[in-house]
């Protein structure tokens, strides 16, 4: 079921394995795994790969590659190939261990130069951390003391880290030291899912690759844009984990800021690493803080109660976060950009959790036309042009625009158009992780966040996040199924706006 | 069956009649009869409106009604109301004669003064000629000898002609000087009516109620424009009408050059008719023909064939088609506007019949954007946006702009999407007969070009016309289902571009 096109538009893998801590982890087994075995079946992936798995457990090579067929064949989005399979299933080999256990480092040390004299991943391994940041620094140091992580010539070592990048500036920059001392800047990927996302990309040709839409693309015509991420669910099995983090750390300082980045940057000399992360640097180090934090954000905490037809509890009855937690669960936040294409054009940033529906978009709002030559609208149904590029769950572009209503005289009504990205290509798109793993053994970073850019985030966060401390105030509670607290309304109505019903 | 929206949105006409001469003609049976039918239906005529019908049948009132409801039934758009069909009924005259018959111009006067009287039209009464241009002349003199053509205050006459307005210049001034020795210029109303149609009207609001387009309506981003009627059909019942007048005259003069006029023109300061006329002609006025017409221009006539797996007759050998004829079906022109918006920007026109598909639409090609930064295309299957505006045969707007293709580096394709006017509204579009002897009752002239513009037409077209006549070369022939000659190919490859296949 091999897609010959695939190989014709993306580059194969060179010779290579992918090592991954924490293996027995949801991640690993829900995407990690199934994406490995899905661009082996693009035929993406070179016949000497190996997949090497790093945990506690105590298993053979053939429990783990019995557990990677598991995953993959309850995962995968290709068809599952018996000869794909075997090929991948060769490559399979784990390493029992704790992360502090020498001999476990020196086991998969020798697993590797086996690997390489026998299979042929000529030194090239990637490690990747699907663990607990807190341990970042002793498998870091680990892959160091035993002689894993150093890169010589012609064979490469890279470091794969999941967020979260640090729960603040000062925190991420530690982070940012502890990996960096051990990989240099280079070998380390920064994974941010949502970059691995086709619309995201897309975003870049959207922009870049038409004439429609660039010229439009600034202060002259765009009035604000609205980026959300919005969640139906409360915090599922993560309850442990969010609590304290809240949603403008786990969400607003990666995935939303990345985004704005994308859609408020210059065009970038070219596609490469370096060029493309330079422009998001810029964007993001122009950014200006609200002066009064207190009216241009907004926290929310979702209440229990009814949410399309269901009965849900609150944020505070879920099991696992104490009763009296400020941890919000909603998040808003206006942010300006200090650039001469976006001078007095508004971002707006939410997200939230039991919201009315799951979704993310990126929505740039036009300024309304001189429509004087229109019937008069007292109502503010009509009026602004929007370009929304819809991120999920159906990826895809919508125009509004206004249009003539039949048979009057001219009364105008906003209308949309859709690009369905599902339906306009026969093509169906990889995984998120499927394009991110390729692209880090195919040593292509430019989706992938430097330290740089993970730092002026948590500037742009840290002083809402001081200030909410500061202020010391329980969330605002919002019903599930809303969009969010009365304040995140109020945030816009101050500015004469209104948040979008996605 | 009323729609109350109608009479919301819509002004009601006052106390009037229509006469309609040519009553018994296709175009009344079809169009009109049917069109006052659904304006009765929709609230939108008085309770004392009349239709009299004049012709040289011998009928009855009774005759006339009875004619009325067959073709009201046959082609109405609305659900045929006992109600509304009686109170129009009501209103139901016939005048029998010959148009130089003094006695039925007499009985005709006698006919509208009793319908003032007793009915309650009040004076106003507007004429429709539906019936050869040769016949004008007499009939607006009869109308003007029998005092039935002037306008006194408060009670209005008005004329309806419909195209062919003349076949050149001068024979359109002639016409013009006819009509409006009689009729002053403000109580003409022209019919092109593709103007009636919703689209057209869209294209209004499309440019001026949105911020989106009006910023890239210019030279600056425009590449050029392609405006096509395409019928896919051979003459018809046409044929002697059609022969010796040819696709230029037929179409290209009045419906293509009015929708380069509505693309093209400047923002008018209102709807109102004198303003939006001002800036039409202004933009016929500022059209450049092209100094070598024979480069710039292609001219075909049909061979018979094969389309659609049916055999067809080539145009030579359709009835009442002389074999020698050298009237073109297809015509295609490029000219220019000499403004600052449009320098540099040629404007396509083309139409045809027995083309590959029925197709009505305007395609704003926009330039490439510099891609430099995505994957190498030697082909050109990618590269321009454009925006098209579709006027039939599904009305609505198409953009066509580049999108990544899933799964694959930077590579881009060109994609659509779609705003179906049909679709995105719940109201029905009226036929455009309703909107245009709705606007006649109601004296709105702003879709009715009036002499100055039909003048200016021509006076784009007549070099072409008169070239080709002194060239006097048979047309070049096409096969039936194709998109034309091969010189209307060669007249964009020249250019250095090319037809859309709509």
């Amino acid at each position: 079921m091999r897609d010959p096109r695939d190989r014709r538009l993306s580059r194969v893998a060179g010779p290579s394995s992918l090592v991954i801590f924490g293996v027995t982890g949801d991640l690993s087994r829900k995407k990690l795994m199934p994406a490995v075995y899905d661009l082996a079946n693009r035929g993406l992936l070179p016949p000497s790969f190996a997949l090497v798995g790093f945990a506690r457990r105590q298993w053979e090579d053939e429990d783990f590659a019995a557990e990677v067929k598991e995953s993959v064949q309850a995962h995968a989005r290709t068809p599952f190939d018996e000869a794909v399979w075997n090929q991948l299933m060769d490559g399979i080999r784990f390493v029992q261990g704790e992360f502090d256990d020498d001999d476990a480092f020196n086991r998969l040390k020798e697993t590797l130069e086996e690997l390489d004299a026998d299979r042929g991943t000529r030194g090239n391994h990637a490690f990747y951390l699907s663990i607990p940041p807190k341990a970042f620094d002793l498998v870091c140091r680990q892959l160091s003391k035993h002689g894993l992580a150093q890169s010589t010539p012609g064979h490469w070592r890279r470091v794969v880290i999941e967020k979260p990048f640090g729960h603040d500036l000062e925190s991420a920059r530690a982070l940012n030291d502890v990996v960096e001392s051990v990989f240099p800047p280079d070998s380390v990927f920064r994974i941010d899912h949502y970059l691995g996302k086709e619309t995201v990309q897309n975003l870049l040709a959207l922009r870049f690759a038409n004439q429609l839409f660039e010229p439009l693309w600034n202060a002259n015509y765009v009035d604000h844009v609205q980026i959300t991420m919005a969640e139906d669910i409360g915090t599922g099995g993560r309850a442990g984990y969010y609590d304290g983090v809240g949603a403008a750390r786990d969400v607003i300082q990666n995935h939303l800021l990345q985004l704005l980045a994308l859609t408020a940057m210059e065009e970038p000399i070219s596609f490469n690493a370096e060029d493309l992360r330079a422009e998001k640097e810029k964007v993001l180090a122009a950014v200006k803080l609200p002066e009064d934090l207190s009216t241009h954000s907004a926290r929310g905490q979702f209440a229990g109660g009814w949410q399309g037809g269901e009965k849900v509890l609150g944020y505070l009855e879920e099991e696992g976060i104490p009763a009296d937690s400020t941890t919000e669960t909603y998040a808003a936040v206006r942010l300006d950009i200090n650039t001469r294409r976006w001078s007095g054009v508004p971002f707006y940033l939410r997200t939230g959790k039991r919201l009315g529906r799951r979704v993310t978009e990126i929505a740039v709002v036009f300024k309304k036309a001189p429509n004087l030559l229109f019937t008069d609208h007292s109502d503010d149904e009509f009026g602004q042009n929007a370009v929304v590029i819809r991120v999920q769950p159906d990826e895809g572009v919508t125009i509004r625009f206004g249009s003539k209503v039949p048979g009057t005289q001219m009364e105008v009504r906003d209308v949309t158009m859709d690009f369905g990205y599902g339906h306009a290509f026969t093509e169906s798109s990889p995984e998120a992780y499927e394009r991110l793993i390729l692209d880090v053994l195919l040593g292509e970073p430019p989706l992938f966040p430097r330290h740089q850019e993970v730092e002026l985030s948590w500037k742009i966060l840290d002083p809402f996040e001081k200030f909410w401390a500061t202020e010391g105030k329980q969330p605002e509670s919002y019903p599930p199924g809303s969009w969010g607290p009365a304040s995140a309304d109020e945030l816009m109505n101050r500015d004469g706006r209104s948040w979008r019903r996605p």
